[in-house]
């Protein structure tokens, strides 16, 4: 088995060594991913530049780009290596509810998805990497088991609880929960007077109830999400006709 | 009516102006926008530095940032304009197909939307700019209609033929269609010899049939899709559950 890892916090990140770690103990892993930290870097790809790939002591790949960039390159660049799956992660921090939009590790995973190439993003709840290896060990069994049910190719995004191995209550299937929106802007100052804006935390969960993907996480649970692209609103299409008549 | 105009082709582009004139017809407008091209940039936001707000001469505010980050602080920096409705574009070159989820034109809309406010994607289908002015006036006439049919808030894409303003056939609502795989990475040299990866461009179209935003443009009409971002694939639901059982 032939495993591409990427991810969205950059190839030198406690996630992905973890994750490739666990892959390499049963499959030929190639790794490509982003040099720095990408995070809410969505879908995007970079356009108005060109990329370099570089090979880091460890046998990791860098990619001065985005995971989208990465996973894009590893797949149509000519390299010797169609993976069989693409798994992307361990990401600092969950990508649960509607601002999974914005999450560079699931996007790395979809880009593969968009290739026909089955894909996971693995993330975990809580940031600061407590119980990483616990969660590459989730995602090691996690990929280990059997999905011929799933239409291929499939697209799955897994969230962690950050807990020890022995305190995982196992495995719920999940819808994406939604949130409140975002927090506002945060306005200051610069060093030099000058006005700055950053951009403000994703909202609180609106709709957290049994079968989300936050209720799983909440009861100790890996949330496991089935993910799909097709932004067509089909429900509205008649009354847009109507509008338009 | 107050509308918020955004893009992602950079505030200098010849579709914002156009678009905003139109706007500015009949309704109070606020302009801002990247201050240099993001094709491409999906939905990214940007987290790793701040952001700083710039006004230009002719009133359009323009930031070192996405085209999500522009309608995030728009709507959230404590700026005295709630607008009613959030107009992107017009984007130099078609949004269409399931790529359309790499499109920075139509993440500013959609940031809008998850915001609460009605937002359309304008994009002209060939790239170059021919007739913007008649896709300018075919969307203001757009904006002014009656979309009291849809649930709110409401997100549409909506891809404009490049043709003069008597010759386009009307609108079609549409659903998204099908590409191919995208184009392999373009590998090339540097001027210094070292190897660099273009990203290629994006697939030719697969399902283009009846019913597409694809076959709308090809046939002389306007597409109109209503967007959703619920990226849960609801149908695999059951078989994910049974796969872990």
């Amino acid at each position: 088995m032939k495993i591409l890892v990427s991810n969205d916090d950059g190839y030198l990140a406690p996630g992905i060594i973890a994750l490739a770690n666990e892959m390499r103990t049963f499959a030929e892993v190639m790794v490509v991913a982003p040099d720095s930290n990408r995070s809410g870097s969505s879908n995007s790809l970079t356009l108005d530049r060109p990329l370099t790939v570089y090979r880091a002591d460890n046998g990791f790949y860098f990619v001065n780009g985005t995971p989208s960039d990465c996973v894009h390159i590893a797949l149509t660049g000519g390299l010797p290596f169609r993976p069989d799956l693409i798994v992307s992660g361990i990401n600092q921090g969950q990508n649960m509810g509607d601002d999974t939009l914005y999450s560079g590790t699931v996007a790395a995973a979809t880009e593969g998805y968009l290739f026909g190439i089955p894909a996971i993003a693995f993330s975990q709840v809580e940031k600061g990497w407590a119980h990483v290896d616990a969660a590459a060990r989730i995602a090691r069994e996690f990929v280990q088991r059997d999905f011929d049910l799933l239409d291929k190719p499939y697209l799955l995004n897994v969230n962690i609880p950050n807990l020890p191995y022995e305190e995982i209550k196992g495995l719920r299937a999940t819808r994406l929960g939604k949130r409140h929106e975002s927090e506002p802007v945060i306005k200051t100052l610069d060093p030099q007077g000058r006005e700055i804006f950053w951009i403000g935390p994703a909202g609180k969960a609106k709709d957290s109830g049994e079968g989300t993907d936050f209720h799983a996480v909440a009861n100790g649970c890996v949330s496991v999400t089935p993910l799909q692209v097709d932004l067509t609103h089909a429900a509205q299409l008649d009354a847009l006709k109507r509008s338009m008549a």
